[in-house]
C-alpha cells in the first residue's frame, strides 16, 4: 500500500457488496424520535437508496404520526406500546433504536421477536449484563444485530486503519483520543435529561462520548482492551449522578497504551492520534458529525495532510447495515464487539473508585 | 488580556530586567561537553550578550582544551579533577552542568563550594534524595540554583501560560502532552550510552523527555502534581534497564488530569494541549529545539493559529539565568521546583510496578 492510495480510495465505499437496484430497500422502524433521530437519522434514511424510513415510533401515536408526516417515504407513526404489540410489523424489515441507553434492550427484544434486523445505538445498553441479554435476544431469534458505531464507516477512520494495517507508521506505540463538548450550554440545558441519569444512561461523559476515542482506537488497532485505569470529575450539580469529565488509560495487547479523555464541560474538540515507531497518523477533527475531516500522516521527515470530502456519516452507517443484511454478510460492530466497550467503561468507573488498574 | 496581545508580545523577553551594557557578562564553566553542550549550549553562550563561556570541563584536560580552542571567548579547558580542585575558579562566575544525571550532585557541590551560581540540566538528579542534597549544597553556600527547563523561557509556552492565566480558555479541564523520538536510530545508536543506564540516568524515556510535558504542564497551570499513575514498556534489549516508552496520568489540583506520554522508540513528535471549559490552547510542535512553534487557540466558533518566530531556546535560558543572577532576583525553576518532577517521576515508576495511583 502506498500513501497515494489513501487519497485515491478517499471516500469510496470499500465495504459495499450489493447494488441498490439489485435489492429491495431495507425498511426501517425508527424507535425514539429525539433531536438526533429527526435531524441526523431520518434525513439519511430518506436520502438512502438502500434504506427507507417507513415507520416512526414514539411515546404516543400522535407524536409519532406528527413526525412521520414530515418524512418522505414514512408510512406510519406508532406508539412504543403499539410497537411491542406488533402494529405495522409488516411495514418494516429492521429497527433503528435511538432511545436512552437503558431502553435499548426491551425494543431490541420486541424487534427480534418479530424477526426484524436490529441497528442499536451505542453504547448498546447501560451495563454489561443487559448488553449480553441484548445479544441473546437477537441470537435466539437469529436476527442480525449491529451496534451503531458510525466511525466504522467514516472514510477518515477506515483510511487511518489501512495506514496502520500496512505498517506505514511502523508498530503502534501510543494512542491519544479525546472528545469534549459543552453539553448543558451548547446541546441541551435540561438538568433532567436522560444523559445525566445513571439509571437510564449507565454513565456520563464516558458512556456518551468517551466511547468514541475508545471504540475507534479498538477499530483502528484491531485489538481489544486488556486492562484500564481512569479517573472521573464532576463540578456541576447536574453531574452529581454521572461523570462530567473522564480521563482513562487503556492497555492494548503488546503494552500499547491508549489515553482516552472526554468531557461534557469543555470546549468542543475531538482528536485521535496513533503514534508508531516510524510515523504518526492523526484524525482531526475526529468525531463530531458534519465536519470535514483531515488525516495527518507524519513519516520520515515529512507530514502529509489530506482533507477528505465530508460524508453523511449516518447515511454511510445505514447503508453499510442494509448492505450486510441484504447480502447476508457478517456485521463488524456486532453485539460481541459492543459489549467489550460497556465492560471496559464499567471497569474504568470501578478503577476510578479503587484508584487502581483493572484487568478485563 | 486580549488575544491580539499574544501576537504583539510574541517573543519579547518579558522577564528581562537588566540591560547587557549595565552588567558584566556572567562567565560560565561548562561541565560536560557532549553533543548537546557543543552544538546547543556553547553556541548560545558565544552568542549571548549577558553570558560568556570562559571554561570547558571534561574528562581530560586535552579533550577540554580541544573544545575550548574552537569556542570564541573560551579561555581554558580543564579536567573534572581540576574542576574539583578549583583550577581556573577565578575565570568563571557560574557553572552549567550538562553531565549524566547522577553526576549533577558532585559538580554542583564543588561549584557551590567555590561560590559559583549553578545552572543544572534537568532532571536535576537521578532520584529525590540526591536532588534534595543538591538543593542543600547550594543553599548552604548561598549560591543561586536554577534547573535548566528551557521551556520556561520559550515564548510559545509563556504565551500559552498567559492565555490560561487570563482564563481565555475558561477553567482548565484536561491536559495532554507528548514527546517521542527514535533515540537509538536517530540520536545515538550506542546501547551503552548513559541514558540507558538506570544508575546514571535515574530512568529512561520519562526522565529524559517525558519530563517536558510534565514540567511544562506544571509551568502553564501554575500547579504541582497531587497523584500519579503510569505504565512503562520496553521492547528493545537496550532498554532492559529503563523505560523505552511511558504513559502516565498526573492529577493536578481541582481534579485536572494531565496525560503525559513519552517514547524513545517512536517517530519524533511533540505536542501539548490544554483544554478548558471555554477553549483550548495547543503548542505544536512543542518541545524539540530548532523548530518553529505554532500556538493554536480555539475559542467560541473559531481557531486562531499563531506561528511564532523561532528563538534560540538555550540563549533565552542562559540569558534569563544571567539576568536573575546579575539582578539578584528570584529564579523560578529552582531546586524546589525541580525536585517535584523527580518525585513525580519516581512515583510513576512505583505506580507502574504496583498498578495503582500514588499520592504525592
Amino acid at each position: 500500500m502506498e500513501l497515494e492510495s489513501v487519497l485515491d480510495s478517499g471516500c469510496s465505499r470499500d465495504w459495499q457488496s450489493v447494488a441498490p437496484e439489485a435489492v429491495d430497500p431495507l425498511r426501517f422502524a425508527v424507535v425514539g424520535i429525539g433531536w438526533f433521530t429527526r435531524e441526523r437519522a431520518l434525513p439519511a434514511l430518506v436520502e438512502s437508496e438502500l434504506c427507507e424510513p417507513t415507520v416512526t415510533v414514539s411515546s404516543t401515536t400522535e407524536k409519532a404520526e406528527r413526525v412521520a408526516e414530515t418524512v418522505d417515504r414514512a408510512e406510519r407513526g406508532i406508539s412504543y406500546e403499539q410497537f411491542h404489540d406488533g402494529v405495522a410489523a409488516d411495514r418494516y424489515d429492521a429497527v433503528y433504536i435511538c432511545t436512552p441507553n437503558a431502553l435499548h434492550l426491551p425494543y431490541a427484544r420486541t424487534a427480534a421477536q418479530y424477526g426484524k434486523a436490529v441497528l442499536c445505538e451505542k453504547p448498546m445498553e447501560r451495563d454489561t449484563e443487559r448488553s449480553r441479554e441484548l445479544i441473546d435476544v437477537c441470537d435466539e431469534q437469529n436476527v442480525p444485530l449491529m451496534i451503531a458505531y458510525r466511525m466504522h464507516t467514516e472514510p477518515a477512520v477506515r483510511r487511518a486503519r489501512e495506514i496502520v494495517d500496512a505498517e506505514l507508521i511502523g508498530e503502534p506505540v501510543e494512542v491519544y483520543g479525546s472528545m469534549s463538548q459543552r453539553l448543558l450550554d451548547r446541546i441541551n440545558p435540561d438538568p433532567d435529561q436522560w444523559r445525566l441519569d445513571e439509571e437510564l444512561a449507565g454513565g456520563g461523559a464516558l458512556f456518551d462520548i468517551g466511547l468514541y476515542p475508545l471504540n475507534t482506537t479498538r477499530f483502528i488497532l484491531g485489538d481489544d482492551p486488556i486492562a484500564v485505569t481512569g479517573r472521573t470529575r464532576s463540578t456541576h450539580d447536574a453531574f452529581d449522578d454521572v461523570d462530567e469529565t473522564v480521563s482513562c488509560t487503556i492497555e492494548f495487547p503488546d503494552e500499547v497504551f491508549a489515553t482516552c479523555t472526554a468531557s461534557h464541560n469543555a470546549r468542543q474538540s475531538s482528536t485521535l492520534r496513533i503514534t508508531g515507531t516510524e510515523g504518526q497518523v492523526a484524525i482531526e477533527p475526529a468525531f463530531f458529525q458534519d465536519q470535514q475531516r483531515s488525516l495527518h500522516v507524519s513519516r520520515g521527515d515529512g507530514r502529509l495532510s489530506v482533507a477528505l470530502e465530508k460524508v453523511d456519516q449516518m447515511l454511510e452507517e445505514f447503508d453499510y447495515f442494509a448492505d450486510r443484511v441484504r447480502s447476508d454478510a457478517p456485521i463488524l460492530p456486532d453485539g460481541e464487539h459492543g459489549v467489550v466497550d460497556v465492560e471496559a467503561m464499567q471497569a474504568v468507573y470501578r478503577s476510578a473508585e479503587r484508584r487502581e488498574w483493572i484487568t478485563l
